[in-house]
């Protein structure tokens, strides 16, 4: 079992598009502006919206984002600090509840005030104000996780935009896409395998570089003899296991699945309708070839059942994303490759965040998270840290299952092979797909 | 039974403030100028919120009063009519089956496009377009129903308006009150009671001028000798009625009541909360002097149990609002006067619309709309018109309760003794107050 | 306008079927046999069901009307009194707030215990407890008030044992029918009217025999002329309703009744199966002839919207009951007729409650309770009792609709011409029906 | 890593109170007989009562165990065999989507008829028909299945009335309990731990004689150093936990944990009420000593978050269970060993079944179901059968949590080392406990 492929992540390629290597400082830079970026193309009112409970406003994450920053780094480390409005805690805290009282969820979505204006100021300030702590080595490691946490708001406020604007009939596009970058229908490719022989895998974070609490403690497990896909699951794939009655055929669901498919009349994933898809750029045809995304760890679930294979347990995923191998596969594993979130621009080989055939080979990173069969459960011997900053992971560790990856809408060099993404079996507005597993 | 009062519908007060005499396409022009001017105050943002399934966002009452005109009137009246915007007739049509399918009620607070500058200039377009029709005749009745129409519009963007704003921790203000025109706590008056001996009674609307289908038809009804109210119940007797227990005795309570009491934990009236209030001006003291609002029936109804009294009947309200009496008292009944909705202005003597002491005497209209015991139902040989505009009122008439008068924000001119408002005995995000009456 | 047809409350025929004249003494005695007999094809467990939060077990019906007599005549009115079994005020209070805390509505369906043979030992010491307060002159008013108190409840056992059997896939029977007794398909009449000229009319109770306090006091109204049909709508007419798409046209709905339409899919009367109905002999064969019974509101006042008439109001259907008219109409308005509630017997004449081609004339009683148009509301000068008698109808006017005449599950004798029965308007699990009016 | 305690299963002691050695037909018999045994203090009411979606009444474990012989058995393998009635499929099946339609499960509890006597006499033809099927040899594993099916279902059926009777104000009692045999306080247990070193652990049944299919494949897995508590949490120590405010620390819960507590208003475990708590045999007084159950998966993780421990993985548990130890300890661990379901009888040392100090050592069986940490999903290579009795487990693996060892009312010999019991996270009506876990 080699470690290898984790020196990536301390190693970026410099060439990565989107990739800011430089010191700290510029990367928090560099990660600052890319959030407002995403935000650029949206009106105040757009910016306002909340569709449903689990999704935030874009202003909501803009502002959240900056409190973050200011409660727990500007707040006990500059002189002088006051908050930049006192009564902004009680509106962009989330769920921080050692940080006080806060807005009932689903609130958030009347705030039409303060205005996108104002927040953005609001971030500029913070921005500014996080400038000479950024040099400062001991708050490196809090500054990290300040980093990873706003690039997850990066994928949320994209996820949650694009729930927004499917609730108009008008089907508003979110950036503009030209003719030229429209989809090709691609190849599919055909299904391969990665071989793994079992045995004793290390897995969990080792502690080169960043990664969240819930990654260790780095640990041993036992594997037997598998293969995964060297594939995420196509639309074309889906419509054929729609085609033979997938959503009709109860024996191919869990229980809890069947009882969710039958209250609320699934019959296709999120955003489908007759052959186009929602996108960030409006309405679009299908692709037959690109991945399969938006569906429920329900669905994931049956059309596994229907294919005949199952879904890969976070251990195997992580066992051969770290596995020793040539050269050429090497690259196809690197977390910094795939379609991944990069920084949006006037170039026009910028790409919508949207999955495409996988143009960059069989990379496990990129286009969609991946469902595991695996709980999200603590790790042997985790313990939850103390304070505010412990509230982030732990509380969350039932119910709820974990995806592995990155997805089209993950910010290039968020993830790698130890990370942990995790959410309730039944949602799927976030970019999540489907890559096979079977036993050997 | 004289029927004198109502010849003022005919012949406004040539003085009264906000009220524009002219012809029916200046009346049309200023009335459409004062809904742009309602919303001239408010973001983008703020007018795309939607802050529960009973109220509509700003940008919606905008469009949604244009679309009126547009399939009512211009359709069919002008050559070479094209809809505006194709799409538009499916996101602003309100209830209208006849007119085909809708956005469901509650996503309306999801149109952050089309903008508010797409939809001021559809208002314009509209408006323009509407120009040469105001002048045929035939027209006329039409067009006073589409006045009337976007009148009650005018009413609940300001009610839906103040409802959103409130759900912002903020508390931010639609208006901003100078420092002059705070209320200063007034001289609450003594209660005094206009006296009618019964007989029979002739209700309803009699044909001259405009008036809404379930107005009428005129008929016969029996009243027993009563009296009603000279002043509506304050915030003052309010308070006495909560600190005597009012929202926790069971026996003051209709059961449906008492069951939303205990359901939503109710305990005051809407947008109380300590000594203040909530208002379009922001949160601000509360007058113990001015009228109560933003009560539901089932309050008003356990209130008036309380007090020793009962709610009118909308024949006896009527009965009173007509009644031939002295010059001076003619005045107090006149449905221009009190304090009713003018245009905004920069005139400092302008109001911000909210209940106040009665500075006008004694007069029905103005301040709030007043529940009746009586619920809203057809009058003798009421017919449904046919098509769309026949879908008008007819099929709400179950489950909701008649209430009269006029309030702080509707339109002066708006309302008069024939008019009939109706709720469900739960809401109360609408300027609802209480006239108490006794059998004599 | 004759106050004679009330009368006949004061002197019923003594030969009509099921009534016993007598003295009260005996009236009561056979009133608490009858409740006992109705259930008497019940098991414990059968008795034991709760179908819905609107219904109650059959145990809990026999319990709760002896409750009644213990805490409103026995506990003041007998020296030595004490509570048959202290926990049981708990359980078999059904509403009187007065009367103190009492089981959740929809627990009443966990009470295996009390058993019924407990339950019925409880009545019969009920029984005989009152033996001696049934001639004391002062109670009679009470004792009336109980009578009819059992009465109501009589009906709602058997309306809410049939709910609760329906549930069950087995369909099974309270009754058997002899083959002998099985319905013939009868002959529908043709449609005929009573017609009534208008004018003022007298309403209400007028004192004389016993009526509860929400049908007084006595009042005038005036009523245009109109007409009321002799005959109550079939499950023929209701079979061609729906075969022209009634269920489906949004256009002769109600606003809320065609939400509830489409919330629960409601698409014909309940307890309809194919060409059957589930009656409380089980499934039988449902007669085109014989008046259509469960229906809400909402569907009476869409048929009528259909047919072209309209529901009647109270005020119109206690005129025509009332009416002088010919000795031959007499009969047909005497509220002692009509297929009511008599006493169960071997007697093969005896009939299981349904309601039949009206083999009585063109009676207003018996078969289904009609609806009116009219709001449940105070008359004018209606006063609440004090205490918790105060509590038996006063505050459940707000939301339901007046029905009038009796159906065939009501105890005969129980209703008159001033009888006001009310429901939510999408209730339907009672006998209701529907009497189409017109103008003339 | 010894898997000596596992012949344990295959070789009960001989004097095991409750249990049948004999042969398979002999086990068979006295297992049916318990299900009676358990109804027998019953009433066909008590038998028809269902208090909640979750739980069942006793008629319909009765039949459905029956229905299970029937379809699974006695259809396949009889000559001539009809169904005992043919619309009784309907009403028992439980879940099994390939046997057909089925009843809601809410409306199980409308079943008055069958009545009990009925379905008694169904269990009678179902135990003689199976009479000689009991000694094909080739049907044995199926009949090991049913009998298993039974026995979980006798489980059920216990806590299923037990929640049904508690909904009944009066606290009614299964059975009443002696004086003699009232818990007299105990003495609580100061806690040991079993301690293990971690390594390589083969789990799973290992196929020497029943067990269910989601209890293998047999698998290895490993384990870190940890200590396991010899005893179950008490009342007492639930107690201090409450005291110390531990319902009302959001710290000490996972987050859908703190929703469930807020949005139900939990501050104890279920049944509990002042110093007693609602047992089989009605309100009791609650033994300090004595081990807490009625507890959520969420109540547990936080108990042992505030006790500064854990909760113990599923495979943690089994290897204690599993572990070679001195003889002393090996009967601690004997799953027929501890406070279990036996026959009632007259026998006044019979106890009815409810948590008790533990009288038999440490032993890991017994008293409470003991939630882990993991959550219930399929063991590496798992497959699901074909068929219907391929729905028996697999379609239940997502969203609950796996429990480990025996119940009070467990039968004694259901349960072994590899058995996993499974319920959702907030589910408690079942006798559920603690045993605390940490590292080493």
């Amino acid at each position: 079992m080699s470690t290898k492929a984790e020196t990536v992540v301390a190693s970026p390629r410099a060439d990565a598009p989107g990739w800011v290597s430089g010191s700290l400082s510029d990367r928090f830079r560099a990660m600052r502006s890319l959030t407002e970026a995403l935000a650029a193309p949206l009106s105040d009112a757009d910016a306002t919206l909340q569709s449903m409970e689990d999704a935030s406003p874009t202003k909501w994450h803009l502002a959240h984002t900056t409190w973050f920053w200011e409660t727990f780094l500007l707040r006990d480390n500059t002189s002088d600090h006051h908050a930049y409005h006192e009564d902004w805690a009680f509106l962009f805290n989330s769920y921080y509840e050692a940080e006080g009282e806060r807005i009932d969820r689903f609130a958030r979505g009347m705030l039409s005030r303060p205005t996108l204006d104002e927040i953005l100021a609001y971030r500029r300030h913070g921005t500014d104000a996080m400038g000479e702590l950024c040099d400062r080595e001991e708050l490196a490691p809090l500054i990290e996780l300040g980093i990873a946490h706003e690039q997850q708001h990066q994928e949320l406020l994209l996820t949650d935009i694009k729930h927004a604007l499917f609730q108009n009939p008008l089907g508003p596009a979110m950036w503009d896409r030209s003719e030229a970058a429209k989809a090709q229908p691609g190849e599919p490719k055909s299904r391969g395998w990665y071989e793994h022989l079992g045995g004793i895998a290390l897995l969990g974070h080792d502690g080169d570089g960043f990664a969240y609490d819930n990654e260790g403690p780095r640990h041993r497990t036992i594997l037997e003899p598998f293969a995964l896909s060297k594939t995420l699951v196509t639309n074309g794939e889906w419509a054929e296991f729609i085609a033979d009655g997938g959503y009709e055929s109860v024996g191919l669901w869990l229980s809890d699945g069947w009882a969710w498919v039958k209250e609320y009349g699934i019959e296709a994933p999120l955003y489908w309708r007759d052959d186009e898809q929602f996108t960030l750029a409006g309405w679009e045809a299908r692709d037959p070839a690109a991945p399969v995304t938006h569906i429920s760890y329900f669905e994931a679930d049956a059309f596994a059942t229907w294919a005949g294979h199952r879904l890969p347990s976070e251990a195997e995923w992580e066992a051969i994303a770290r596995g020793q191998r040539p050269e050429e596969e090497r690259l196809a594993h690197d977390p910094m490759a795939g379609n991944q979130l990069d920084v949006p621009a006037s170039d026009p080989s910028w790409q919508i965040p949207h999955p495409r055939v996988e143009a960059q080979g069989d990379g496990l990173f990129g286009n969609c998270w991946q469902f595991t069969g695996s709980a999200y459960l603590p790790y042997p011997r985790f313990r939850i840290a103390d304070g505010a900053i412990g509230e982030y992971n732990g509380k969350f560790m039932s119910g709820q299952n974990v995806l592995r990856g990155a997805s089209c809408a993950t910010a290039r060099g968020h993830s790698r092979p130890s990370y942990r993404n995790f959410f309730y079996p039944h949602q799927r507005w976030q970019f999540t797909g489907l890559r096979l597993a079977k036993d050997l």
